[in-house]
């Protein structure tokens, strides 16, 4: 099933899509819902960010090949593997949605670069689950682009502003809550070509791991995100260009790119 | 003015703190409100943390006497000061309040420490405002202790638990808007003794230039909180201690040391 967070004339919905349209849903998502008669077709509707999450987690460096170019980023020879997840957190204010603006910061000097993901959903508050319990909390997935200013990652203290300015935590287009979070084949393109390929059978730390090991210390709510890591080498992106998360079974995320006035 | 939220009745309020009593408010803290004739003795109420915040920034490092000590706690001889403010962003998940409970993770190792320190609350949306604007957007200040695990915060790549656990983002007890944020003087007591003193005039980066650099790539939100940082060195804390962060002008913000059972 593909859920939905919509905005239609001025008003946030949640709806299930079923081919070209979206049925308004009644309930809550994270609990119990029914679908309404409600249709709309989706080109009618702006799609928004599937959740307004509290936070945005990410596992550092979860894909043996891109620990090498981690490394290049970071300004050191090799950067190990680890082993345990090494989380962190996407700025909140960085979230946005499928069709919307990925801003250059006009201060940027480094290159703001792709990375496709995929997304785990939090559908259900959990602390110190067990990896074996940790799917029974996650409501589905999208995809996610951790938009990261390569200059800034290497140069700063924190992520804050290279992984975290503005527009910067694209997600959507929706949550497919029927596809194996082992086995989703995550493609990017840009303006068309593909530039980065990845399977989630090659995370370092699966999603079970990487959810069960937040929520040692850290309460995740419902609606909270949690994406996959990277993979490879990426490039920048430039004004102008279009880029596309696209995982098979879930749907394609499409932004554009723009610089700041 | 001091301007606190509380819970009576389950039912959660913002009001006006005179004396002994809290004048609940209708309208919103960040725009306009009045007083109304209904008034709760403080110690009736449960004051909750002042705002519920999009995200919590703390700077790093932000006073000198704190960078030998910071250096001891990263492994690392000698740490240098910034050019600019280093921001990170403290776990949204850790809010707690006034006489809210702080909880030792049982798998904590290197010592849980406090931090007293001084809490800007955004009051006005803002993106790249100039220091000389910053505290126009600031609604008043609180006070903030930025619990640390000392273990965590050395071996992890990042913070998200050394200072993101659960309960680790005390702030309170209220918001005072009649302060000079340049001249907060912080004193932390654990079980009534003094163990920490400081002053914002002592921060490297002050208020407005942290907000201002903040807000050059983030957007900051009406209710976010902005920390000073903290200053010296720090002790642990165990169960059945009571800690304070007291700041003149403000309040004694008070909470209560737990063990995870």
């Amino acid at each position: 099933m593909k859920i939905a967070r919509f905005r239609q004339k001025r008003r946030a919905a949640y709806g299930v899509v079923e081919g070209d349209e979206v049925a308004e849903i009644r309930g809550s998502i994270f609990t119990r819902f029914r679908i309404t008669d409600t249709r709309h077709n989706l080109g009618d509707v702006e799609l928004l960010a599937p959740t307004a999450p509290l936070q945005i987690w990410c596992p550092g460096l979860n894909f043996a090949e891109h620990l090498e170019f981690a490394g290049s980023v970071l300004g050191v020879e090799k950067t190990p593997g680890s082993r345990h997840p090494e989380p962190w957190q996407k700025g909140r204010n960085a979230l946005n949605a499928h069709e919307g603006r990925i801003v250059i910061p006009k201060d940027s000097w480094g290159g703001v670069h792709y990375e496709g993901e995929a997304v785990a959903v939090i559908g259900r508050q959990c602390r110190r689950v067990a990896p074996d319990q940790a799917l029974n909390h996650v409501l589905g997935f999208t995809c996610g682009n951790d938009i990261s200013e390569r200059a800034w990652q290497r140069d700063d203290w924190t992520f804050w502003r290279a992984k975290g300015s503005d527009t910067f935590a694209p997600v959507g287009p929706w949550i497919e809550t029927d596809v194996d979070p082992a086995n989703l084949e995550m493609v990017v393109r840009l303006n068309g070509g593909e530039v980065q390929r990845a399977n989630t059978r090659d995370m370092l730390h699966d999603f079970p791991t990487v959810i069960s090991y937040i929520s040692q210390q850290v309460t995740l709510y419902a609606g909270d995100l949690v994406f996959s890591g990277t993979t490879g080498s990426t490039t920048a992106m430039k004004p102008d260009d279009v880029v596309e998360v696209d995982i098979q079974g879930i749907g394609v995320l499409r932004n554009y790119v723009h610089s700041e006035e």
